[in-house]
């Protein structure tokens, strides 16, 4: 790990440039909006990235050196290319931390990550959320109180088509009637993840400071802890002695490498 | 669901028609063995699938009517048609039960449920394996004394790259020095998955009772509680009413629908 | 295990003689409430108990044939003999089913089992419950719509100061503004615990059709797998050989038991 | 929280007395040994307690201080007191952490936070351990290779009664045959418990560096993000309307607190 944890915003950046509604609460983007608060950890180093830049501003080399990524997207996921999907996968699974934003429950990234449809059920009504912590003591909720309101945002409602989280930090209660499990977070290979809820295009919710302050203890929760490079090694000697049996079984003569078997 | 249970047994069907060592264990191949100890559940009805037939025998009509997949394979993953990955999953998360049997943990349809790279460590050593059981009130390991053994067995050792499982019914002791969760339960969407480690292609594995006894267990436990095709809806209608705010958003009108965005 | 499922309603019965309010709701107390509507299946021998019988009607040989327990208690859960609790423990850990309704919550049993202090937010106001369903394929959700209503219930609110559930079942949403993990499994020793939220004596709640069907579905949910006696065996014999090492240690004579140590 | 971490290493110091072969490898006691190496963390401030101290060297001012305990005991469980046992639980339930060292497996305090038998298998017979790290991304894995060996230990064997851990970090393979999840992590209340099997008082176990350096991140690992005394609170006022019914229902007039009631 660096001195400096790396940290790369990624917004598709579509809404804000084709809608007015969404362009006059971002006008520069959700991505500069994020970036922004988190520029005040001083042990951050902070960049964006978006969806019309080369290798959607994630090439090889810049993923390489990120320490956890955030991700925003809604109207675009399908134009996010494979070959950046594969790649984001795999330096998740090498120990990257991924924090995954509010309608990018359907970006190709989180599905992959979790297997699962991720759907959900959902209502844009300007409507009132309250965040009600459910582990006062996980380090995303560190600094809240009992639970924080938002007075407008969109509503997404259960069941959301998750594998069970690993820890859920947030259930949301909405206005309208629903519930969501809001803050959720999952390990997968050495990675962590967390989805939190909120922030739908149209309003504020990114200038609110106990949203600001959950985005930023995430960011600090999902920091590294290893970075380890995926394989599948064969290990023919064995560390205890293995006895000679009376009956011989041949081979089939085959090495599994990265998935792929080669003669 | 029906009355009786639908079973496919699938088997990619390459070693026991290439290798003679294999061929002499399995002459019919490996999904006919399995098939075979499962008949006698009078519950079921097993048919077996394999890699060489049209739509590698798992067709839309096909696995509509399944309520429990096994998957054998090995040498061919890269040869499974994505189309047929992409119909299992759905499956899976509409509610089919899934059994994932030895080198399957390198599957396309392993390793997209997962999210995981799902490697290991290995060695084709003719070792015992003594598979201790963990949770010994698992519906899995109904009928199984405090462990079992396999006298032959390839060895895969930890760490497993798999995210942590809801149940870790077995783990397994290896002669040569190694452990592993070598039974491992996950629900995904509305299906249940089961990874079960021994049955490498050159050993009569699928002849021991108790790995009968398990996968003939696992069979029943993955049966579908229920049918739910995947939906993210839009609900206009709050339950409760939303009171009118003095501030308005305009909507950005994006309609999600299956991980596509329509305006 | 028996034919026929043999259930234990047990039940304080206290508010049912002393409130006017709760008699007029539950005249033969809650128990026989509950008992009447499991009687329908036809499967289950259900019989009860209460505070005020010998051994608070749960003697040795009554629990020795028990396969699934059911708990209501809210005045008097210090009156619970510690004896009773302990045996209580000691049959879960075996494998009988608990089934934990409402103020039970901080019941002596239940705080035993989970460890954790059981407390929560609450407030008596005759308020909407809407219990959303986590969990549409948990088999204790089945036959459920997507979420169903209480008109009138008792609120409950988190952070409810439980260990994170095996599965969460039920989430619920409450008209005064708060939500609450409602239906939690746990898997405890051998045994399976269910805990369930709704059910305030001074509300008609066991009469609900849905609250029925989740408690008759949680009783088959917890029936006994195994029945499986604790021990802390010494095993001297190896499974396989030991080589002799060249430095000796003298064994400390120490012989565990039943968390005794007996020299 | 403090600068500095401030943490106790309790030990029951009977064995070192009583049984020579034990006092020849920890001749202060296995404490002594424990807080030796931790004190080369120059962020810890470290101290020990024993049984035969007033209070059991635990009393309510030196807890009130404690941000980490580490537990070891094997033959004197029974004695330790009742009142000491419950000042620990309700620490670790405010956020206190907790480190159980091997034969701990059977304090008061481990059984009374997991709510199980917490019993095994075992045997004396100076064997090899190996510990595999299973999350190698588990703050508690941090600078350990793939596994690591003990020459000399006493076999724990599963199944071991706990609740499923949420992260097992180790598994062991023993030379004898049977394997153990030696090293497990659970949340309780607003507390991080860890459970680290190797350790027996006739074997060397506490001079090794790799058992040093996971018993250091332990405790890295269980500082408290939190200190939140339990209540569990009436909260008449809601946060949103709650609407008159038409129908009334009595006020039962009970109020529930620390697991009394009280009218």
């Amino acid at each position: 790990m660096q001195d400096k944890i790396s940290v790369i915003v990624w917004n598709e950046f579509v809404h804000e440039r084709e809608h007015e509604a969404v362009k006059a609460v971002y006008p520069h983007g959700i991505h500069q909006a994020i970036a922004g608060f988190l520029k005040s950890d001083q042990g951050l180093t902070v960049g964006t990235a978006t969806l019309d830049e080369p290798d959607n501003g994630l090439s090889e080399e810049r993923l390489a050196g990120c320490d956890v990524l955030l991700w925003w997207g809604h109207l675009a996921h399908d134009q996010v290319s494979d070959a950046v999907v594969d790649r984001v996968q795999r330096r998740v699974l090498e120990g990257m931390g991924l924090v995954v934003l509010h309608s990018a429950h359907f970006s190709k990234i989180f599905r992959r990550l979790m297997g699962t449809n991720c759907s959900l059920k959902w209502r844009e009504a300007e409507e009132v959320e309250r965040l009600w912590v459910i582990e006062p003591s996980h380090p995303i909720a560190a600094g809240l109180g009992p639970y924080f309101e938002l007075p407008y945002e969109e509503m997404y409602g259960e069941r959301f088509d998750i594998p069970a989280p690993e820890s859920t930090v947030f259930v949301s209660w909405f206005e309208g009637g629903e519930v969501f499990r809001s803050g959720c977070c999952w390990t997968r290979g050495h990675g962590r993840i967390f989805y939190f809820r909120p922030g739908h295009e149209t309003y504020p919710t990114y200038y609110d400071k106990n949203v600001q302050k959950v985005i930023a203890n995430a960011v600090r929760w999902a920091v590294p802890r290893v970075q380890i490079v995926d394989s599948c090694p064969n290990v023919p000697e064995s560390l205890n002695p293995i006895k000679p049996k009376s009956i011989h079984f041949a081979k089939a003569g085959v090495v599994q490498q990265g998935g792929r078997n080669l003669e």
